[in-house]
This record gives structure tokens, sequence and C-alpha cells, in this order.
């Protein structure tokens, strides 16, 4: 499997209904002021950190007490082996980009000891170790044993793509086997309370080429709706996959469903799955998406709620926003459609980013539109699942921002970088981007094949940008059409050629659709692709009491110290009486209002200074 | 205990620091047309419909089974005692007012079920009878043992009042004895994650004068926040409750303890715990009070949100605006301020009573401000603390008309009824209240002392009147001060004496605390004591498409064979359309608007009809 040591994250190079196959994270090197501290923050302190929290909490200890090298209780939940596979899964990437003989040696230890914890019989999860082997198998609804190994095949193959090693590939190997025979496809039915081993089983049969995984996966979809989990709606088992129209339950749960419903419908372009998801994408983003492409309304059963339900308290935790990207981009390298490309990005900037400290070392389960001041990030959680998902998804980016195609080279994420890409022929090409995104609707491409060739660069216009752009080619403009999410520029490229785009950053006042009670007459401000927000500390007025009109002016300011560094945006606005008064009283009593000066600053940043109000929806005058 | 076999619900008759004294239902006959028939339902359908819950659940089959009469497993949760314990104060409660040899037949089959349970010790709980008996008092934290014993006494104390037998008062003065003993005060720390044995206590100590348990009622209040429940700010133990001021945690809970307090309060007039209800009251009431009088705004731990959190998908526990009332009226009896008789009002019209449907036999947990047509009454909850609640609540409402006090008598709620009333010099009254509420604003008194006599006469002006109130006695107007929310009228009462007044019933738009972000530039609708909302059934356009300007006129009309005779409010509105674009898009973009006819029924009566949309906070137009 010499071809896979140099692999994508999502490896649709050989899916026979992919429109898109995706380029390798080690052939992109991030390198603008945003993105690439953020990066690096995640290599070196955020990684070690994570490492650390999982030999604290008895993650790591839980294998070698498995493998019986050490004695005492399992510590944690039973799901706990999933933090360890998840930091695998993000030490694998860092080292795909970033080699490191520190975090190599520290990942082979892990790896070694997550190898000696497994059975005989191909079994691996340190809950049912030593004194619960006799419960393995015996509740598939809650114990997530298939999504522990989920985990683990992700883990192994990113391992695989990032070193070429399979020592932890020939683990998941045999942890699949034993499910495959256990629960095998057509005789046994089988699928997790918690779904993700779906989508890690089609990367695992695109990195062995063995069809049996594909299967298992596709036996793992349709189990569900056949009473294997009770029926119940909120582990989305309440109807066959195939029939489903509504995004219900626990969204996590729900989006790692449909991403692996994705991952084998680029594989075989099974009809039905793909209808069963085009009706959930529009459910998911005609009603159910936070303006911070955050999704799971929820407290209760961090579940979505009902259409249009987008409430200030909103749920949004962190690993729903990576599994809305993971669908979102398998979406995109099914069709090639803007859209999804869309709402990666928004997803990453606003749903994603928020849930990391500026520190890098604590994190956000759950993101909310608007705070009183008491939710602040923590170090680690009982449940912590978001922090090391944050580290794989960040340790991957790379390979996010190109797509190739057999028309030629796809830009889908305007991070600068320098690139190393192969085109469908054969053809290298070296891309350097750069970008002042997100703070400056500015990019600059450089395009050098290694010889004169003729191919499509496919840009996208972001849906942030409107109609305001403009395209050169060599300093020669190139007409953009109105309305249009692409410009796809068909040449023969050279050694050298450049291409510029500007987008519009101009403040966006959004409203929700009419049918969003919980944000009537309220906007959220939005600029390039980042959503803002109000906090206390910029006030003096109760952030509670901010108005605006929904027309005004922005002024937008970079402020190179604040916050690591932001744009913020400040206008004239008006606070009204946060009087003592009843808190019902008759509509035509409206309270005076003050002229205040009103500064937003990006949702991601919030909560890195005193705690205080933060809102994302502000009021829009009622006079 | 012969005194007692007469008593009120809440018997402040003695309690030195209680401004009002309360009278027994049994002295008070319901007649009017609105709350007669609810309370003739709830005798004939709801109470023998419960008995037979009971039953079917297992619930009475438990202390069968604590008895050694019969076998088999226990069913339902650890505290479903208290779901007969609640049972059996609402059949109390009604024979007080209704006696019938049936209900009392059955009423005495149970009450011989449940002292056939108690163990020699003075334990009670079947869930730990047989097969558990070595887990008893070992998790105050979660296993309800006390609040179960807390609703025994309550029970046994309606009991004694309703019918003057003593065989359940005698089994819960043994349980309490063995509280008081394993939980010795002064000693051991003991208090219940589930208040409600504090109120019973003091209700107890009522009945039988007997100190012990006035002092155990307070000692188990002050074991509160010394570490007992882990500190936990779900259960109130976050602090002493003497130092609180923020009302938190699980809403029903929280209101049970502070209920408790305020029983103390009137005993022992403690200054420490009586600041510290000021406070509370002060926190609820003035951001944490949902508009029809329910609370605890969160569906994650039932609990209470932060302040000014009050979202269309509230929480608000059908228990948890009884709860409401149980606190509004002990502060009410300690300070005679109409404020705490507005919230009785208030919660009891449309915070308790859309929990019941109009056939008295299915009822709502959660009383949600909005709905998108799922949320639908049920026969029982596995968790049934609700039904029984409503039952027992609507039992014992008679109680709950009048107070007095050295100065005269008060009417509290203007529900129609004829009651034979002892003032505090001895002399008796015989009044007859009639009016149109909650449709009409008339009532009219006939005030008939035994024979001629001077006192007070308190009549209060409810806050949803505000200035449009007149008075007249026998005929002669008397004036009524601006602001007042309360009218003294003094003089010597003779037989016949009449008073009549009206209240302005003009539907008031009403807007919540500019610190409400969630119903920002929405009214909701309110008519005398009922708030509205407006349901789909009523509508062709989508509910959620609906929008007002908050100043246009309503015609109201009565339909008396609508959802068992409604006031209707109807006005010129209109609906924005409900496109398919996007989710998120520019302020700018308004969409267009048709005028509408636009009907609002009351809260109560919502999910009556076909499922459908219901919104309780209707938008303004935003142009």
């Amino acid at each position: 499997m010499s071809e896979n040591r140099h692999g994508p994250v999502v490896d649709t190079s050989a899916s026979r209904h992919a429109r898109l196959r995706p380029v390798a994270p080690q052939d992109v090197r991030v390198t603008d002021d945003f993105w690439a501290p953020r990066l690096r923050r995640n290599r070196d302190v955020t990684i070690p950190a994570q490492h650390a929290q999982c030999e604290t909490t008895g993650a790591l200890r839980n294998f070698a007490r498995a493998a019986g090298s050490v004695g005492g209780d399992f510590s944690g939940r039973y799901y706990s082996d999933s933090d360890v596979y998840k930091w695998i899964e993000a030490a694998s990437w860092s080292l795909a980009t970033d080699p490191s003989a520190e975090l190599g040696d520290r990942l082979d230890a892990v790896i070694k000891l997550v190898a000696g914890a497994q059975d005989t019989d191909g079994y691996l999860n340190t809950y049912f170790s030593v004194d619960r082997e006799g419960e393995r198998w015996t509740d598939l609804v809650v114990r997530h044993e298939m999504y522990c190994i989920g985990h683990l095949v992700a883990a192994a193959v990113a391992h695989v793509r990032a070193t070429g090693e399979t020592a932890l590939l020939d683990v998941a190997l045999r942890a699949c086997t034993h499910i495959a025979e256990r629960f095998a496809p057509g005789e046994v039915p089988g699928t997790c309370g918690h779904p993700g081993l779906e989508m890690a089983l089609v990367e695992l049969y695109r990195t062995t080429g063995d069809e049996r995984w594909l299967t298992l996966a596709t036996w793992q979809l349709d189990s569900r709706g056949a009473g294997v989990l009770d029926g119940s709606e909120y582990l989305i088992d309440h109807e066959p996959v195939r029939n489903q129209s509504r995004v219900t339950g626990h969204a996590v749960r729900a989006l790692y469903l449909y991403a692996g419903m994705a991952d084998v419908v680029l594989e075989t372009g099974d009809a039905e799955l793909r209808a069963a998801l085009e009706r959930l994408w529009a459910d998911l983003s005609g009603g159910k998406t936070a303006v911070t492409g955050g999704v799971g309304a929820r407290w209760d059963g961090e579940a979505f709620g009902d259409a249009y339900e987008l409430p200030d308290r909103a749920y949004n935790e962190t690993c729903a926003a990576i599994a809305h990207i993971f669908l979102a981009w398998r979406l995109l390298l099914l069709t090639g459609e803007p859209q999804y490309r869309d709402v990666v990005e928004t997803a990453l900037h606003n749903g994603v980013l928020p849930g990391l400290s500026q520190s890098g070392t604590e994190f956000f389960y759950q993101n909310p539109l608007a705070d009183a001041g008491r939710h602040r990030r923590e170090p680690w959680f009982s449940c912590a699942c978001c922090p090391p998902n944050i580290a794989r998804l960040l340790a991957s980016l790379p390979g996010y921002l190109y797509t190739t195609s057999d028309e030629g080279l796809w830009v889908q994420l305007y991070i600068g970088n320098q690139a190393d890409l192969r085109l469908a022929d054969g053809t290298t090409v070296r891309v350097e981007l750069t970008t002042g995104l997100p703070w400056r609707g500015a990019v600059g491409l450089t395009v050098s094949p290694a010889a004169p060739t003729e191919f499509t660069l496919f840009l996208p216009v972001p849906g942030w940008a409107g109609d305001d752009v403009t395209v050169t080619v060599n300093g020669s403009a190139v007409p953009v059409t109105a309305g249009s999410r692409q410009v796809a520029l068909r040449r023969t490229w050279s050694a050298g050629d450049t291409v510029e785009l500007t987008f519009g950053t101009e403040v966006r006042a959004l409203v929700a659709h009419p049918r969003v009670a919980a944000t009537h007459h309220r906007v959220a401000l939005a600029r390039g692709p980042l959503v803002y927000c109000v906090e206390q500390a910029d006030h003096d007025a109760p952030v509670a009491a901010i108005r605006l009109r929904g027309t005004e002016e922005w002024a937008a300011e970079h402020q190179p110290d604040l916050l690591g560094g932001v744009t913020t945006l400040t206008t004239a606005g008006t606070a009204v009486a946060v009087d003592d008064g009843p808190l019902y009283r008759p509509y035509s009593a409206v309270a005076d209002e003050a002229q205040v000066s009103v500064t937003a600053v990006p949702y991601y940043a919030w909560a890195n200074r005193e705690p205080g109000e933060m809102r994302v929806f502000i009021p829009l005058a009622s006079r």
C-alpha cells in the first residue's frame, strides 16, 4: 500500500461517483497570518496538552490495564478509548505536515499501548477488558463499542497515510474483522448508538481496496430502522436511513451517520441514499443551521430542534460543527457544488474555531449565540469528545484547501499556502496563494505547472462576497457573471501565471428567515467569512441594552494587539434603559434610548477576556 | 385535634408571623361557570382516572408488595409512592368539599394499603422494601426518600383536615419520627435532593402543635449548603439557603424549598430566612418568570435559566407553576401584599390550567410558549409528578379564595362562590360572589354577617386591570386611588350588603423587559387574567408568518361552543411571505406582507384541537 503513504483525509481519488478528488495535507504548507499560527499552536501546544490529558485522565492507562501490564480500575467512560484514537489521528496529521521525532516517538509509544490492549479475537475496547468481558456487544444502544472502533480506524488510516506505517492499521483491520464476523452483512443486523464507524469503514476500503469494508459500512447503515437501536429517534433509528427526510436526534450522531452515507454514495452511487442525503441536507440547511454553521439547537439531548428553532442559547456542540464539515466536505467531493464549500468555510471559522481558546488549551463543548457571562472554556471534559476533535481537524486542515478533477484544479478554502499538487493527467503544479483573509478580501495566486498545461482553475466566489468580486489573470480583468458562485479559468497555464481576486468585505447585517421567531427583528453581523458578536468587555452599557437600526455604517479597524489580532467593527448605536420595572409591560411603553458606540469582535474570539455578556443577534430598535 | 377536622390547606391560623389567616376549602362552594365545571371534572373524571393509573402502573401494588401480600418486582421509579400520596391528597380535598361514599371507601382502601407497607421502625418507601432494605438512606442526593415522606405528610394532613380521621396521620408521624431520629436536628445533617418535606413538616407542626416538626424542618433547610448534597447547584445545595440570592437549579425543587422556608418564617419570623426569600423572590419575579406564570426555562435539568432567559421553548413544568403558587401563597399569608395574589392568579390560569386537557384525562409536563405541533398532552408519564399535582391543587382550590386577618375579610381570587366564613372575632359571615371572570370583568358580592359587624373587606385590584376599576357599595360609588392594587372597605356590614366591582378587560399587548432578547419586538396578548396564544387551527397562513403592529384594536367574542367556551380575540394583522429563500439574508430584504385575520384563544386551551403551530409571543412587523 505504498500509494497510500501520501494520502488525503477523505480519499476519493478512486471513488467512482466522486466529482472531485482531494489532495494530501502533506502537499500543502499553510503560510498565512491567520491560520499558520493556529496550526503551529495546535502542533506545539494543543496536541501535547491533550496527550497529557489522556495521561491524567487515565485514558492511556486503560490500554496498559487491558494489556495486563498495570492493575486498578478502568478510568473514565466507556468511550474513553476514542479520546486516545482522536489524539493519534491529530498527531498523525501533524506529523504528515510537520515531521517531529519527539512527536513520532510519542505516537509510536501510544500505538504500541493500543496494540497491546487488543484481544486475540480482535476485540478492542478497554472498558470491557479485564472485568467486563462478558458484557461485550450486549448493549449497542448505549455502549459505543463500534463508535470507538470507528475512531481507531480513522486514526489508523491517518497514521498510514501520514507515515506509511501499518502497525495501527493492522490493529484496526483485526478489530473490523471481528465486527464483520460478529455482525455479518446480510446475516446479523448491527449498528451503533453512536455512528462514526460507517465513514471510517469506507475510508478503510479506500485504503486497502478490500470491498468487505464498504459492504460492512452499507450494512451498518441499513441496519438502522430495523429495531437494533430500539427505534429511537434520538439515535436516528426511527426509520431506515433511505427513507429519512428530517434531521433529528443527537446532532453529532446524525451528521456522522449522514457523512457515512455520503461516503457510501461516493463509492457506489446508491441513488436512494443520495436522494435521502439531498432531502436531509435541505432540511438541515433550510431551517436547522445557526448563522455560525453550528448545528444542534437543543441542550436537552444535544439534539436538533424543530425547523426554525434557532435560539440564542443554542447547544451547537463543537463536535457537531466538525461533523457538519465532514458531511459538507463529502457532498462537495460528490457534487462539486460551491454551496458545500461555503458551509465548510462558515462552520470552520465560526462553528469550530470558537471551541478553542486563544491559549490553545481550553475548549468549548457548547457554542451558544448569547451568554450572560458564565459559559467559559475548560481544559477538558468528563465527556472529552470536542477537544481532540478540534485538534484532528486543525491538523488535517491543509487537506481541505484544494481539490482536483479531470478538468483541473479547484481552490476550496482561501487560506494562504504553498502547495505542490498533481493534476489528473499527472501534471505537477506549484501554487502559491496569498491572502489577507479573513480580514481583507484580497487573494493572489501564482500558478506554476512543471510545463505549460491547459486546465481549468476553479475559484469559488464565497456566498458572503455576493457579486462584489473582481478577477484578473496576469493583470487582465476577467468578467464574472452576476450571481455566479464560481469562476472557471480555462487556459494554458505557464509557470508564474498570476491570478488576483478581490472580494467585498462590507459588513453584512443578517436576519434569519421570517419563520425564526427567536431572532426576530435582530441582526447578526458578518464580514467576510466571519460572524461577529458584541461582548461586555467593549461596552459600558449592558450588552442586553444595545440596539441597532440595521442599516448603519460600520467602521472596520484591524487591531493587532486585541485577541490575537482581530478586525473590530464599530458604529453608533443606541442603548435602551434597562429599568427595574416589571418584567412584562404594555407595548406602548418604550424605554428611552441613549447614543452609544457599539463594537463587535469576531465570534470565534469571544470569552477570551473577562467574563461578561455576549450576543450575536443584536436587537433592532423598536421605533 | 378536633379543631383540625376542618382545616385549610396552609394553616396559618396560629402562625405568629402571618399577616393573613386562611379559610378551609369546605367552607367555600365554587359556583361559577368557569371553575365549577372544572372542579367537578377533577372530582368525577380526573381523580378516578388517576387512581386507575396508580393501579395500572403498579404504584398501588408496590405498597401491597412491601406489605408482603403480593410478590413480584417493584414497579416504576424510586419516587412512585409520591404518585399515590398526591392522589390521597387530591381525594381528601375533594371529599372535604364534596362528600362521596364511593370515593371515601376507595380512599380508605388506599390508606390501608399505605399503612400496611410501613416498616416497624417507621420507615416507608416501597422502592426500598423487600429487596433494597440495605440501601435505605444511602443516597440522599438521588433517591427522594424524604421527598416521598413529604408527600405522605401532606396527604395525611389533608386527610385529617378533610375527614378528621387520623389513620394516615399516624403513619406520617411514625415516618417523621424515624427521620427525626435518623437525621437528628443539631446532630446529623440531613436533607433531600428533592425538597418538599420541609413545608410538609411545618404543616405537621401546625396540625399537631408538636414543635419537633418545626425544628426538623428548619434543620433540613439549614442542612443545605453543608455538602450533604455534594454542593450541587442543581439541587440548590451550592450555598446555605440563608445566603442565597439567585433562583437556580431544578425549578420545582427550588420552589418547594423556598415554600418550606416561607413556612418556617411564618412560624418563627426568622429574619435571615425572610431576607433571603425577599432576594430570591426579586430574582424570580424580576427576570425568571414566563408571562404565563410558568417558571423554569430550561429543558436541560428542568431548571431555571439565567436572568431574562425566557425563550419560546420554555420548559415551564406544570409542577413548577404549582410550586410557584405554593410559594406565592405563603408569601401572601406572610405579608398580605397583593403582588403575590396576582402571581397565584396568573400561574393558576396560565401556568397550571394548560397542563390539563379539556377531557380532564391528559396532561402536559412541559408548557412551552410556542410549538411546531408535536407537543401533545399525555394520559400519564413515567415520571408522573404533574398529573396528581394538578388534581390536588384543583381539589383544594376553594381554600385559596379568601383569607382573613384581625381587620376583616380578604378576597384573594375572584372565583364565583358561596362561602360561610368566620372572622377573627368569631363573627360568621356568609358571602356570595358572582363573576363573569375570566371573560367579563364584573364581580358582585353579597356580604351577610350573622349580625351587623364592623370590619374591613379587602378587595384586590388585579394588576391586569390597571386603573380601570370601579367599586360600589350598596349602589354608591367608592373612590379608588389610582395605582392602588387593593380597595379596603371598612364599615359596619349588615346582612345583604352588596358590593359591585368592574375591572377593565381591554386586550393588553405585552412586551417583556428590554433585556429579554428572545421575545424582542414581539407581543403576548392578555385579557383579564388570561394569556392568549394563536393556534394554527384558526389560521390559513402559517402561524409563524403572522405579524401584528402592537397597537391594533381587538374584538373579543365569547364562543360557548369552542374549546369548552372561550372568549376569542380577533384583529386584522398581516402575514409575511414564508419563502424558500436562504435561512439568513440581508436585513434590507423584507418579505411581502398580506392582510390576514388573526384570532387568539386562551393559552390554557391550546392543543385541544388538531396538532399545529402555536405561539404566545407574536412578532411585530419590522417595518
